[in-house]
């Protein structure tokens, strides 16, 4: 691009428009449906039954400790879709910039999400670009949608969720609000905490190999652990009991909550699984997890009762509500 | 809600966000989809061959004569999925609010989308609400996004227009764009201007069963009716000439635009659509688009050429090309 920055030309749908699209993100994103250059992309699907689903990512700041928000917005997404149980093929990125954004950083976002979604093996497909004038956005969202097929007799959902069953958490917690939280605040006390980002869909294909008979995945992203487990209470009308000696957590996390009067139950994660599993399948999931390289850190943080609330079982054998969080902790966590 | 404004505890992932959803989102929506308050959609598509689309709308203002973002994000993503061929379905719809809203406004604006996908006959099945403190964006930013199923047999892309093909535009040019000037500067000199935000996959749906021999639709938005020409030439490596005197326009939208200064051929649609069909078949297809309720005054506006280049045969007999536009005529018109 001859300008430095994004100008509000950029985005009126003629030359300019071409021009940024042609030039930064056809190359990064290349694929034979975005190539196309069409109002939308066309694919097949083998599979009658589809997964469905969008976030906008707003995270402030847009570039922090082990990712940036486009890597974010293509992890998350990936994440939503497998949820279902589904295998996530097709991804669409459509970005609002702030008029002066620097290509420079448009353009490492881009490849971060190209990259993204390399890693994730989904592909983005169609795609679309708004500039709004300073002042009307503050410097970049982005919104990712995208699509995935679920396999004959998975049957997978917040709903479906049963008394008995075992609660695995996938690694440590709070890792991604801490690191963002730090970042924003300049808060440099220490520099080994980095977004947990990561795509899902690997662990989850290799769970549903292991006919582990599992029920219910929910990444704890806003919200954390504690209102996951609070919605998903919710959608299946049940309790639960956590042990918070069998929750996760890293040291300096820890630490950092606790200097900074945060609950680690509460802080967002963005590469994190829970899993809802029949108990005679627990081990057998767990293992499966551990093998992944997102998963080292798994562990059996509890299980369903028909109390209707979650419940912490205290280190010290206490015992207390765990609600839905209320209250802002951290805006534009993602 | 016992808030009258959108505070940033409603974006939290908590109890506001599930109060907000749950009050204002889910009933305006409501169906077996979405009411599962899962993080996707399930859903079955009968057909292999699958459109999908995203698009954000940011404009400004967000009311207007004749509709509102709510009505467009809805009707805009209907639009993009159905120029494949494709029969729309499913849609998503995103939120970024800025604190502060108005609960009333986004009700106002959920209804209208609730309304809009309606008639569309398409059900918004997932969703996300971000919510950002004031100043990070501009009221309210809709992504939608969406797929929809394609029948065997069906060929339609900007890549497959062929030289002798004619184009027809569904009616009358630059409503939309004059709509939102006119009303976001101010200038009530006439007040029988309004958007021409429509669905467009009824017109769609009737060209295809009349078994037309269509190459390309595709609606002029942003840029729009002579923008959009050239990238569809682009596209198909293939040039044009326009009639000037069978462009449809109203009077008072002519009356504007020379007002302002502004070329009707760069002026936004928000509910028109070109078509490109053999020309054995233009005559069959116009009269099919005319008896829609959208297509009333639909034209032969033009032939495709080998020319690569877009040319307008204006009124007096002179020959001008049509390009790109370049330039910003008006920013945040979707």
């Amino acid at each position: 691009m001859n300008d430095k920055k994004v100008l509000l030309d950029y985005g009126n749908g003629g030359k300019k428009s071409y021009d940024m699209i042609s030039k930064i993100i056809l190359p990064a994103f290349d694929n034979e449906y975005l190539n196309k250059l069409d109002d939308f992309a066309l694919f097949n699907l083998d599979s009658k039954r589809v997964s469905f689903s969008t976030d906008s990512y707003v995270i402030d700041p847009i570039f922090f400790p082990g990712g940036d928000i486009g890597e974010l917005a293509v992890n998350g997404t990936v994440n939503d879709i497998s949820m279902s149980g589904a295998t996530p093929l097709f991804i669409s990125a459509a970005f609002m910039i702030e008029e002066g954004f620097l290509f420079k950083d448009l353009k490492t976002i881009v490849n971060s999400m190209a990259k993204a979604s390399k890693k994730a093996n989904v592909k983005i497909v169609t795609g679309d670009t708004k500039i709004v004038s300073k002042g009307s956005v503050d410097k970049i969202f982005i919104n990712t949608s995208g699509v995935g097929v679920v396999e004959e007799g998975i049957n997978i959902s917040g709903n479906n969720v049963k008394v008995g069953d075992k609660i695995i958490l996938s690694g440590t917690m709070a890792d991604h609000g801490i690191a963002i939280l730090l970042k924003r605040e300049n808060l440099n006390f220490t520099s080994t905490i980095v977004t947990d980002s990561a795509p899902l869909n690997g662990m989850i294909k290799n769970i549903i190999s292991s006919k582990a008979d599992v029920h219910c995945f929910r990444d704890p992203t806003r919200g954390g652990v504690g209102t996951t487990l609070n919605e998903i209470a919710l959608q299946s009308n049940v309790g639960m009991e956590i042990y918070e000696d069998k929750l996760p957590i890293k040291e300096e996390v820890k630490g950092a909550c606790e200097l900074l009067g945060f609950d680690p139950l509460y802080i967002a994660n963005e590469g994190k699984l829970l899993v809802f599993v029949a108990p005679e399948d627990a081990d057998k999931a767990l293992s499966v997890i551990k093998k992944n390289k997102f998963g080292k850190d798994a562990s059996i943080i509890g299980t369903v009762t028909d109390s209707k609330k979650v419940y912490l079982k205290t280190l010290i054998g206490g015992r207390r509500i765990i609600d839905m969080m209320s209250g802002t902790q951290l805006p534009r966590i993602c």
